[in-house]
């Protein structure tokens, strides 16, 4: 795929720490996130995600390292327990895909977790971790080690799993595409734009990426 | 323990649909919630919980009804999983407590389940079903039944499960207290105040609860 200019200015935005608006599409949640590479997780930038975008605060990981953590779906660790409500998982959501979601994380040293300060450490220890080598087998183990070690569950950053975007159009596998198309490593900051009642709607999402000086993307112009 | 005016101004509110602030207290998270009783769930006050307090929409149940429903803590099904991501379990928190978490829903009729729309909706039938009659065996059964068969999880809402005031004083406890002060079912709508960087501070806290008309009420008056 060549690179267009729209996505050159993405990619740009996100290696300056800029966020960016991601809509997914008409034909998928009809929503779009407030996102940015989790290398520049501020407790200012997660404050202005909980005012101005108003959904859930999530992180996601590429299947690789996800993979280096041994990170399972939530899914499936409630699907495999012994407790009846297992029977509660969910296979579909309503705009056709399986969920994201892994575990939600702390990092040990915040206090109750949910603070901007608390969810921004949180993200940039998650970050750093992605950093480590993981060039042998060694080096992978450690990396999983570093994580058990050092964060706790449940916390208040929720990890989601990429599944690739040749598989899933969501907004996991989108963040994810741009930041391999900016050869970031594969971890996003992201959250629901919500509107009165509804998610945002695509015009307001666009409205508000440009009064801010943001980038707007569709996910159509990834796959 | 005599109910003084204060928690009689509280319960009032609380019967009256009104928000409440709640605070637990300076030796403990220091930290003010936001609360109603569940039955008042609309997108209005799912929207004002997002961008006034702006913490995680949780969504509290007493241990009885928690029974009822089968519903194990979050921190169980992890450390029973056959995942190494399972030393994770946070078995205390920094401020004292382990966590209240179980597991998060919807309701199978919303849509992406994040919006003021679609969070209202599971919290109102979570309600609807602490309505349902379980007198006896077959009864507390069928409530188990509904729950599994019209919810899903991963979802949007948090449900904690509450300990009892006489076993620890989290929000989620002291919210199922004023419930059952009130006598309201045992299920509560929070979510924390946040404040720039940190949580909202006490003084804050009771500046907005006196600004809107909301109670403002301090943990050591519930034990």
């Amino acid at each position: 795929m060549a690179v267009s200019r729209l996505i050159t200015e993405v990619i740009t935005k996100l290696k300056q720490g800029r966020m960016v608006v991601l809509y997914d599409g008409d034909e998928r949640e009809g929503e779009a996130d407030l996102v940015f590479h989790a290398s520049f997780a501020t407790p200012e930038n997660i404050r202005r995600l909980r005012k101005d975008a108003g959904g859930l605060i999530c992180l996601s990981l590429d299947s690789g390292f996800a993979k280096r953590l041994e990170l399972p779906f939530y899914a499936d660790i409630l699907a495999q327990s012994k407790y009846s409500v297992k029977k509660m998982e969910c296979k579909k959501a309503a705009y056709g895909d399986k969920p994201a979601f892994a575990i939600p994380v702390n990092h040990k040293k915040v206090y109750t977790g949910i603070t901007d300060i608390d969810r921004s450490l949180t993200i940039k220890k998650m970050a750093e971790l992605a950093q480590m080598k993981a060039d042998g087998e060694g080096e992978a183990k450690s990396v999983h080690n570093k994580f058990v070690k050092d964060f706790y569950s449940p916390g208040h950053v929720f990890l989601l799993i990429g599944r690739g975007i040749e598989n899933r159009h969501g907004h996991t596998e989108l963040t994810l595409e741009l930041a391999r198309l900016a050869g970031m490593s594969g971890m996003m900051v992201l959250c629901e734009m919500l509107g009165e009642g509804n998610a945002l709607s695509k015009e307001d999402a666009r409205g508000y990426a440009k009064k801010n000086g943001f980038a707007f993307i569709e996910g159509k112009e990834l796959f």
